[in-house]
Parts: structure tokens; C-alpha cells; sequence
């Protein structure tokens, strides 16, 4: 993957993204690297303390960094606030994506009253159901299924074998990984004498704008109302979102975490992996939640919280377990 | 996908459900609401006690509740016992799932020695390999794969891509979510002086009547014998049932839970999400537990149990972790 | 499932895997079973002391074991070391799995600059991108969709409906499950007062020789260099694997597990379901993590490790967590 797209000169980059440069101006970089493995026409970067051991002996031609550590950079620097977004900037205009040709592959299976702009690209074995609508340049990928309704915003982009049940919406400049479902029923089943009375799910799913959604997570529509997942809400592969969630602008959500039904989390969170949230519960604006954590409760207020239980040797972990246990023992 | 698919008087539902009518039999509901979501002409319900806040400004039409909340409902009111199940039998005639046209879609890949119904649909870009059987009503959704033998019982319904390996079987009425995987191998391997050799998993799965599996689930094939998922099995989205693991009748499993292989849980449990069992384990019938636990030992008797701890504060958390390490350490 | 595929006699079998015969070695088995299942014409083994108790009432025709078990043998006794494995051994040539003929479908989309070996299977449904590569005799179920440059090594096989990513590399004798994704994008954002800004990750990912990933997995693309799996690695399903992560050889990972980005697993470890690994860890080789435990730092020497909470009585559990909240006071 490391093609050499594009080549820039340093000079017209501190330019386009606003940083200061300490280095020639006419030296040139296509493409990305780390700081250990560039060699030159790499552009490296440095954005943690972790990384600033590998800072010295690096051969990029470039790094971005911060002012703190131009001191001790030993090639070009270019020199922001903020290293990790123009490294990103930076690496978006040296690795652009591909962009598939506008057209429906003729295998794809498309409803006539399925709306396909011109410039969207639907590739083979995709199946577009009645009345579903397909956005300006928006691709998908082979495989997808977009059942009956559902509609996807301008400039979004679905990767391989995703599906869409009916009347889901996903908004604008959206990427939905291989595998993600969005709009399967929430599990709602009513209890009649020891067996279960399946509740129909009739509300969707709407997705805002700058929204991605990993591999394989599942979000499933709404009971009666619909499940909402707002705009630049990013989730990473493998989440499970409950039917009735809502999920707050700009919150990021990391890989194998469960949230159940009818739970709003806020805005500007940031969610550990492998979480699992109860139901109906309400989580406040900018809380962060560690991995492996457990939220049974509602949050009130922004923070930062834990419940994971880190290892230790399970020799001692069994001695631990053991004392635990006698805390659960009735008051005498 | 709130159409208004259908109107019913509230006499008309009373005598079918047999509820107590408060109000004017001749009004009419044609969808379903929340109480605070309703207008006139949704039906709504009220079977906990956390939405009861809502019931007071309802504009719905008419209300399903039970006969200690009819004193309160500001609508007419349809009162039973069991307000949630009358509710999702409402919802059903009220909401009725599309049918699919029977048929073979002509881009469907079938082997001649598949047996297919004539009363069955069969969606674009689906496989059937030799042997397989596709009962009567019978709808497969886009890209559904029923590898050689695998058998499906009448009136269940694979939505788009759902994968069945060789020889599983499916009985009625089960509903099946995009991306489950049905009869993967089982996870078995034989140590062999560092590497491992893989042990041919020979058995397969077998899935009663009226099973719900949820989007991404997967339920590995038995290693010799075969892995039973019984009646009434209610499985949520990303649960995964390891090798020979036997689910009893009637038991609904949240998401994200995983079963280690040759587990085996008893009818009616019910199991929160992301719950983990060890292996070769024995639950009773009617047992539940709570989100976010680890089941590593059988369960002999019915009863609630839990193990997921609750999140706190960072700060306290750290505390409470340095604390427990404490126990860690070898009596002196 | 359970074929008669072939039938050997016991003599043959011991001399081809080199265990010592008690019995007639004219007798024939044709399939394999539990110890309980068995009848005449079964091969079954005891591998371990759980199933000890069903060996006297044993049906099978012949038994693979211990010396140490060989005297309460109630049918002809193979006898090994390693009795699973070459119970593994056995049941691989009993019960061999059909090959799929070579060949693409007529189906199937594959580009012009794709190399597809002569002897490779192609399924229906396949996409195979520009520059894809598919070794000799492997096998592509239904549905899978290969991305440009992707490369497939010899005798591996993917079952329907998986996708490869663009520039992926599997090596030669790998399986690959159902719903397995490799090589989506890593989760990778650069904050940008308060939103999130899309790094892209143009790594890849190297898959070695003889690993089997389980269905519903996925394994991230790295941000710039690969993410690895080296030879012999064993995956379950619903395993997520993060971008730049490293996994040793042999080393065996249980369902469900959750690996952050850039940790690197050492040799031969055995991880079991459900943990969690945070970010930018090292761990030893020849490390065992059991069930759902967090592992929150690195593990410099090998061992065993835990922290998984075991349930208890859900009323007892509430007690425990009572006092464990009092030590995560502040010390006064």
C-alpha cells in the first residue's frame, strides 16, 4: 500500500496547512512513514512522548511535530499545534483514496423505484430495493444491500457486504465497513407463560452526516421510535447498538463495546472497548469511559470512568477472588 | 416506516385480544406510538413503571395498559394483564412484515439436488448447494448461502446474507439477521509440540422452532456431536455459541454474550449482554444473569446472579484496584 | 454430517500413525464419535479425565488413548502419547473435506489484472479487484470479494463471504470463516476541537501460513506499517484485532477477544475468550490470559494471568461491590 501517489515539496505544505518550517523548502515527500521506518521522500510525524524515542535516528525527510520537540528533530520539520491533525491532512492528500467510476454494475439488482444519482457508483451483486435512495457520488461496494426505503446521503461511501434494512438513513461524507448492519430489529420480546411474544421493531435507524461505523457492528432500529446516531459520531468494528440508543455528536466509541436499548449517551464522549452499557440509562456530555468498564448506572456529569479489572498472576488473582467472596457474605 | 398500513376499531381490538375497553369502540388506531411520541390514531401502551411520567400527556388514541394504570389514562383505554404482550400482538396486525413474491430469483445459484418449495422465495445472489432443503414459505433474503444439506423448516425467514454451512439445520418460524454465520467450525485444535493440528469438526447445528438469532451472531458446529439451540431461543445481535453448547427451550440471551464450547444452559434463563461462560459448564433452568458477568462455574439451582462490576471515577477506581492487589498477596 | 466417507482397519491406522494396536486389527471404523455416542463402527478417543467416566459403557469399535487409560478399555485400544492429536489425525482422514472444483464461476466479476492460479476454486459471487492475486488449489466460497492487489496463498481456503481489503496478504494453508473482514481501516481520528479528522490508514495486513480466523473476525489494516499475524495463529470467532497489532506464532486466541491497536502478543501464548487488550502493549511469549479477563499492561514473563470476576448469587454480589466501593474513598 505504500504507492507513491503523489509527490509535494515541503515548502508548498507548510503552506497549504498552516505550519512553520524549519528546512528546505524544495525538498519533496510522497509518502507517509514512522519515524522508525522512513527512509527519504518519507513524511513522519510525532505526536506522543511514546513515540520520541524513535525522533533522533530517524531518516524521514520530513516530521511533523509540535515546537516543543523541533529542537531535536533531525530532518525538515514542519512545526503545528497539533501534529496528529496535520499529519492527517498531510497524509490524506499524499494517500487519497481511490474513487470507483460512477455507474451501476450491470449485476446489481436495482428496484425501479430505486433513486441512483448519476455520479454514485453501485458495484456488482449489490441489491437496491423499492424506493430506496442513493446520494450523489456515494459508492458501494460489491455486495451491499440496501433494502426497501433506506437512504444514503451524497459523498458517503459503504465498503463491501454492507446492508441497510428498510428505511434506515445514513447521512453525508459517511464510510460504513464490510459487514456493519444497520436496522436489524432491536430485541424486544414480550413474555406469555415461560415462552417469548416477538414485539415487531417499526421504528429505523437515522445516521448523521461524517459518521463511521467499523466492521461488523450491528445497529438495530428502533422499537417504535428510531435509533439515532448523530453527526460525526465515529464507531469503531464490532459494537452492538441497542435499539432506541441515541448517540451524541462527535462521540467515539472503540471496538467490541455493547450498548443496550434505549440508552443516550452525549456528546464529545469517548468510550473505551469492550464496554457494556445498560439500558435506559443517560450518559452526560464529554465522559469518558475506560475499557472493559461496565456502565449500570446513569453518568451525571463529565469525567472519567472505570470499572475494568486489570490482571495480575492468577495464583494471586485466585487469593483475591477468594477474599473478595467473603465481603459477600450476609452481615451477622 | 411509520406508514399507515392498516385501521382497526378499538371494539374490534378488544374482542380479539380480549381486553377491557374504556372509551368509544368505534375510534380508531392505525399505527403505534409512544405515549409520548402518539397522536391521534396511534395506539400506545403502558408496561413499566418508567414511563408511567408519560402517560398523563398522551395524545394517543387509545392506550393498552393494566387495570391499575386505566384510573390515570387520559384515552381510551384496552386493559389486560399483560399489557406488553396484548401491545405486540396489536403491533403485529397493525404492522405486518412485507412478504416476499414466491419464487427463485433468476440470479440464484441452486444445485439440481436442492429441494426448494414452490411457496418459498429465494432472494438475488443466493447459493444452494446440493442436498439443501428450503421449506414451504420459506423467504431468503440477498446473498444467503445454504451450503450442501443444510435444511430449513417451514415459514422461517434468513434475512439478506446469512450463511449456513453443510448440513445445519433450521426448523419453523425462526427469523435469522444479516451476517449470522451458522455452523462455522468449532474452535479445536490439537497441540503438537508448539504448532497446532486442527480436529475436523464433523458435527453440525441443530435450531428448533421459532428461533430468534440476531445480526452477527455466529453458532459454531459441534466438534463430534452437534450443537442445539432448542425452541423458543431468543438469541440478540454479536452472540456467539461455541462448539456443542446446548441452549434449552425457551431461554433469550442479550447481545455480545459468548458461550464457550460444550456449555450447557438450562429453558427459560435469561442472560444479560456480554455475559461470558466458560467451557463444559451445566446451568439450571430458569436461572438469570446480569450484564457483563463471567459464568466459570456451573449453576446448579434457578436464581439471579452477577458479576459485572460498575463503573466509578477513574481516581476512585484506582484506588479500589490498588486495594484489591492487596489480597493478591501471599498470606504471611 | 456424519458420513460414512471412508473406512480403514485398525491395523492400518496404527501403522500409518504410529500407535500401538490392543485388538483385532482386522476390524474397520468409518466414522468418529463420542465415547457415549459411539456404536460399531466408531473411532473414539479419551483425551481427558471429564470424559474418563463414559469409557467402560463405550459402544465405539475402537478407542484412541494413554497407556494409562488403555486397561479399562472396553473396545480395541489405539494407543498414543498425544491421544487428542492423533485423534485429530484420524479424523481428518475419516472424514475428509470435500474439495471444491477448480474453476471461476460464471458468476463471479474478476478483473483483468487479477492472477488466479489454474487449480484455484472461485465461487459464485466472487469479486476479484485489479492486481488481486489467488494461489494454486485454493478455494473462495460464495461471496467473497478479494480488493486490489490482495493476495491469497496456496491451498488456503475462505469460506463464503469473506472479504479481503486492498493489499491484504493471507498465506498458503489458511482458513478463513464466514464474515471475517481483513483489513478494514484501523480506528484512527486526530482530535479537531471537538471533532474527529480521519487518518488514514494505508498499512496492510500480513496474515502467515497456516492460520485459521474464525467467523465474524476482523482484522484492522495498519495506519502506516502492517498489522501481523505470523504463522500457525489460531482465531476464533468475533475476535477483533486493531491496527498494528502484532500476534506471534501458534499462538491461540478464544472468541470474542478484543486486541488494541499496536500490542504486540508474543509465541505460543493462549489467550482465552472475551479479554481485552489494551493499546501499545508487550506481551511475553508463552503467556496465558484466561476468560474475560483485561489485560492493562504489558507481561514481561510468561505465566498465567487473570482478572475475571466469577459470578455469585446476584444478592451477594451486591454486598461485595458495597464494600469494595468504601476503598475507592478518598484516605482521610
Amino acid at each position: 500500500m505504500r504507492d507513491v501517489n503523489r509527490e509535494f515539496s515541503l515548502g508548498e505544505l507548510a503552506v497549504r496547512f498552516g505550519l512553520e518550517l524549519r528546512g528546505d523548502p524544495a525538498l519533496r515527500v510522497s509518502h507517509v512513514a514512522t519515524l522508525s521506518g522512513a527512509m527519504p521522500g518519507s513524511l513522519s510525524f510525532l505526536a506522543n512522548s511514546r513515540a520520541r524515542k524513535h525522533l533522533s535516528a530517524s531518516h524521514a525527510t520530513a516530521i511533523v511535530l509540535s515546537a516543543g520537540d523541533a529542537e531535536a528533530c533531525p530532518a525538515a520539520a514542519l512545526i503545528g499545534a497539533n501534529p496528529h491533525l496535520s499529519f492527517a491532512r498531510i497524509a490524506t492528500l499524499l494517500h487519497p483514496q481511490p474513487t470507483a467510476t460512477p455507474g451501476v454494475h450491470p449485476s446489481a439488482v436495482v428496484a425501479d423505484t430505486a433513486r441512483i444519482a448519476s455520479s454514485a457508483s453501485v458495484g456488482p451483486f449489490c441489491v437496491i430495493e423499492a424506493g430506496a435512495q442513493v446520494g450523489e457520488r456515494v459508492e458501494l461496494g460489491a455486495g451491499c444491500t440496501v433494502l426497501a426505503g433506506a437512504r444514503i446521503g451524497a459523498d458517503s461511501r459503504l465498503m463491501p457486504r454492507v446492508t441497510l434494512y428498510a428505511a434506515v438513513q445514513i447521512g453525508q461524507r459517511c464510510i460504513v465497513h464490510t459487514g456493519a448492519v444497520i436496522g436489524a430489529d432491536g430485541f424486544g420480546f414480550a413474555p406469555d407463560e415461560g415462552t417469548w411474544v416477538k414485539v415487531p421493531q417499526v421504528g429505523s435507524v437515522r445516521i448523521g452526516d461524517d459518521v463511521e461505523i467499523g466492521a461488523n457492528t450491528t445497529v438495530d432500529r428502533g422499537a417504535i421510535e428510531d435509533t439515532v446516531i448523530e453527526d460525526g459520531v465515529k464507531l469503531d468494528n464490532q459494537i452492538q447498538v441497542g435499539h432506541n440508543v441515541v448517540i451524541g455528536a462527535h462521540t467515539a466509541i472503540a471496538a467490541c463495546t455493547g450498548i443496550s436499548g434505549s440508552t443516550v449517551i452525549g456528546r464529545r464522549c469517548m468510550i473505551g472497548g469492550m464496554v457494556g452499557f445498560a439500558g435506559h440509562l443517560t450518559i452526560a456530555d464529554d465522559v469518558s469511559v475506560t475499557g472493559c468498564s461496565l456502565v449500570s448506572a446513569s453518568i451525571r456529569h463529565s469525567g472519567s470512568y472505570s470499572s475494568g479489572m486489570p490482571t495480575v498472576e492468577t495464583r494471586a488473582w485466585r487469593r483475591m477472588v477468594a477474599h473478595l467472596r467473603r465481603f459477600g457474605e450476609k452481615e451477622r
